[in-house]
């Protein structure tokens, strides 16, 4: 059986998502491939070697260059600040390596682009961290949508909305600056609303956007000094998208109460379908072929009948995590390279979204609608 | 005590519903005036005495005109199709009588315009049935945010979905062609959450719509004639306030499974409130004021502790229902007129509803965002 | 059109909420019977005067015995308290009238059985204000058993759990008096959902209870005196029903958070109902011939389909409230004078429930299964 | 580092689950030793073979017997059905080694007595499979129960529904046979919420209990044979605490529409809690310290700030799964013998619930309250 070896760029938050991810994929999936956690890199080269102990890697270095070059390693994966993805895929696809990226991609649709056919060229696979569309029961909604169980679709709201800045005494960090973040609630959560919306309906045509900044200025978190937060707070934006169907979008950072409020409502000509990732194994449905009287919005609970649950557990309504789901997006990055099968959300399915985001900027600048690609 | 008398056009759904409302708000509450229903006017001598008899009405005509220079009317009681409010109710005023008006007040704000300032002219008073805003369930989230319980409100997402046209085998009706009901899903239940987020936010000053029809013809119920609908079918807004908060108003008649779809989720600097009209007497709270691993949305239920409830029940969750907002808003007309008290939402509030809904048809138009006003 | 004149004794809560009813009814529902509200009776001479303006009775008096041997009254309406309700229902019996009384019927099982033989004997018509039963939302759930759509019933679990004195501090009340009020929290709501088990599965046949008095004594409103408490905070039963189906029931006052806590889950061989009094408007339906991974509870929102519903709406998910349920009750108390058809729950029924209390007093002093009848 | 070497009998449902735990929570939690997966056994050697590569143990083999004599194990997992639980605990106690078995510990109280006992004198580490009372969440709620924050718990109410049997054309299996299984819904779910109960509230003084067989016969899967079902349903029993709370439980193998449905609700002098385990990141607060006229229930999502909820995710609200409860309970394992701190549920806790289970069946078979030991 093959062996995979990863080389793990950034040791924070998603840094240990992936580290989790990777051995809890190899218990519950059958894979086609082995993983070996093989080198870390962190710029701080103590924390390296901690993180490669507590993880579990191999070898660690304080250098991304050294990680991408090694000739040892076979995906680079890449869990550092936003605005180092493009240098670091640019340099793991020069030398050759299969690249899994946290999102966003890149800070605008410019860089994605560049590294999309950068990638495409050299012939590595690549995978995006959007891992709620990995869910089962997202999946199941997928399923629903394709089968036409809803009909036609007609329209999508979505949001995700979350309440981490909501606090106007939470600290500065490099998020609220564009030159390391690019867009704020707008680029971090937004994009994974806006991925959902074009795996579920299709992809989007024109749009039209507003945002603002409600908390315009925030100490720095170990001195006293007052800086300036450089992006957005809150976001919506009206779509269209290529299949006829319209909807809205909207994401925010500063949305009191909501603590993972990715959530979806999709109607169709014959039925709507709900989801509210904060209650992540259970989808609501609404179908016109129940019975006059009886017609209702259904939970479905996921279950071992729905894509990969079984793997997870035998019982329906056990409930998957949040961990759960990186698991699955290991799952298709192994098996993405193991075989020669496509591996969704790539670099291109990224770019589609930095698109948007792009769009939505332009839109909120000249007050008007814009027609995306 | 002063004795108001009632004289209702229309004898359909909200003819029964006022109806039931006089009789249940002279129970319910203390009232400044005793309520007489002393007449009824439908086109059809027949239904209107049949109507007259089941309602409890003294009198009735097939003439609305005849009705509304009857010298012992008080009130005006509209509940007529769109189109004719205006002549109706400018003829009420002109015989000086004080009206009470169905939703929406007119087809265009410039309708709306000649219609207030008529009644303001007249010195006589006007009440609108956006009977929503009654229940005091959104009382106390007026109360809530009116004490800053939420702090400074930064976004508004609201809905009036509900699936009565969702089956496109459901037959043609005048709802659907503009010179008897105006725009269609915008004014109809759109109207109603548009002036919820004036009652609840403040008055709106620019918007950007989308709209769209799905169904584009139907059948007339009676022959196999297939008829073109004439207005949407679902649409949707972003929207700036007048206080700084911006938001996104969403209407449709066919949102499958949803049946009284009024919803909607007040964001502030301090904390959230979130409604949903399928479950009129509850209100979810979130506070940050909670202690700090204790927070999390709460359910309060409608008690004799919040506005009015105690008049229907004296223990709490007992629950209102539909009706009884109408009980509600009954109770305002007759206090209202009885005493010198200002009589909410009147005409011009109205009137400011209809701006909205003429700026969303014309941005839709133009592509553009529209400054109300 | 026959008039059937009420004379109401009692003025306190369920007064008025009768009261309500006996306005709305007639608007909501076309009667067989004109309502006539002819008398009031309450031992404070000046509050009967007072309530018979608000609640618009023709007269009122200080006398209940004066009421029930009016010659001009048909229905005699109880809504004194509970320890009255026998002498009360007797005289109206003897007099001829039929008999409206609220729940519970009597103190015990030997008071109802006497009660309801000298209505039987005198051929007077009875009926008991177990309202909950009238929600349309409950019908509905009636029609689903009855109709073999959840199978055949196998289990029942309900109850009906409210906080009115979970506050220790709360004052010590007639309801805590044996001789006033009989039992507690078992009586005065367990009462509704032994009544519920009863009418939705099939006479119970043996029972085992348990019960007990959290806070022993309380301190009067009026002054310091400490009373002691004598009856039960919180009760519950295993119960076993004739149709060889086993379940609990649970009744308590002192738990907080519940307001109307009237909940219900009924399990078939073929599916499941669940309702939650605090959201009477909806019924949670699961059954297994949904398609298999598609299956769930579904929230059926009560519409026009259902029985009784359109009489106030003609859309669904408008929702009913507490009232409502009252008014339906005052319709089949005035058709089932009106008409010959059987008037239910009427005292023989109420009597089954009295019977089911007194067993689980008995089963609790003993620590013994107990067989019903 | 200390190394813990595991060997695990039994290759099904729970072997797997385990499997996924052991590699899960090394990467989750900093543990005080390292985990070896040394040895599987199943009684058939080639899935034996094939779990030891899909699971990842070095060795494997189709004796138990062999497995708990090894040198080279530290830790027995038994993941055998319940009948063996006993013997193969023996052994390994016999032998030394630390025991972490899945419930129920044993088909009657008088083995799980002789276990416990022997674990005891042995000195040996025992930990058993209740994985529920190890979610963060449920955690919380023991927190706030042992703080006092809903004052004195006066009420238990706590159910294990699920419909794993429910369809009367599932077939017969060793579940259902009295040797090798004891009771059914009883010991199968009922242990994991007798366990909760005693967990949340106190040590069970008495109970009265009920319990039926509905499928009395079932085929076997792989003939037409028609097998006897020997154990119940469905159970239900009414407990008194020894701190002075009453409450019931109940459990059903075929209660239509519920997955996993372990649920409690407990009440106090000061408020309420409500868990659902189908939600497991949620639980529902009801407080009399919130201001008056805003009290409800609150849902409280799971967050870092709750008991080991950080090693999974720095976020609130974005869910853990049951196999994380899994990986929480294979570091309580990990940590409870690598220091000398005591390691929960152990054998008595066990041997706990076991005496309720067989007071239960006395209690069903002789229609009188048990008082327990």
């Amino acid at each position: 059986m093959k062996n995979l070896r990863i080389g793990m760029i950034g040791t924070g938050y998603m840094g240990k998502a992936h580290a989790i991810a990777y051995r809890t994929a190899s218990a519950v999936f059958p894979l086609s491939a082995s993983i070996e956690c093989e080198m870390i890199a962190d710029i701080n080269l103590d924390l390296a070697k901690q993180k490669a102990e507590e993880f579990g890697f191999n070898r660690y270095t304080d250098s991304w260059q050294r990680l991408v070059s090694d000739p040892n390693i076979d995906i680079v994966d890449i869990c550092a600040p936003n605005f180092l993805h493009k240098d670091i895929a640019l340099s793991a696809i020069k030398n050759g390596k299969h690249v899994y990226s946290e999102k966003p991609l890149a800070l605008n649709s410019q860089d994605a682009k560049i590294m999309t056919l950068a990638a495409e060229e050299a012939g590595v696979k690549t995978l995006v961290g959007f891992n709620y569309i990995k869910n089962p029961t997202v999946k199941l909604a997928k399923q629903i949508i394709a089968n036409g169980e809803i009909g036609e679709v007609v329209h999508f709201r979505g949001t995700f909305n979350e309440d981490y800045l909501a606090d106007e005494k939470t600290p500065f960090s490099w998020r609220l600056k564009r030159e390391f973040s690019g867009t704020g609630a707008l680029g971090d959560m937004g994009s994974h609303i806006i991925n959902m919306a074009q795996f579920l309906v299709s992809p989007i045509s024109s749009l039209c956007a507003d945002m603002n900044t409600v908390h315009h200025t925030r100490y720095e978190p170990d001195n006293e000094a007052l800086k300036e937060v450089e992006n957005d707070d809150q976001v919506h934006m009206m779509v269209r998208f290529v299949n006829g169907a319209i909807g809205t979008i909207e994401s925010s950072r500063i949305a009191w109460g909501r603590k993972n409020g990715l959530w979806f409502e999709v109607t169709g000509t014959k039925g709507t379908i709900i989801y509210d990732q904060e209650r992540l194994s259970e989808l609501k449905l609404f179908t016109v072929e129940d019975r006059d009287s009886r017609q209702g919005f259904r939970t479905i609970l996921t279950g071992p009948e729905h894509p990969d649950y079984k793997n997870f557990c035998v019982s329906a309504g056990h409930g998957l995590g949040y961990n759960d789901m990186k698991a699955v997006e290991v799952r298709d990055l192994i098996e993405g390279i193991a075989d020669s099968s496509p591996m969704l959300p790539d670099f291109r399915s990224a770019w589609e979204v930095t698109k948007i985001i792009d769009a939505a900027e332009v839109s909120y600048k000249n007050g008007t609608w814009i027609t995306v690609e």
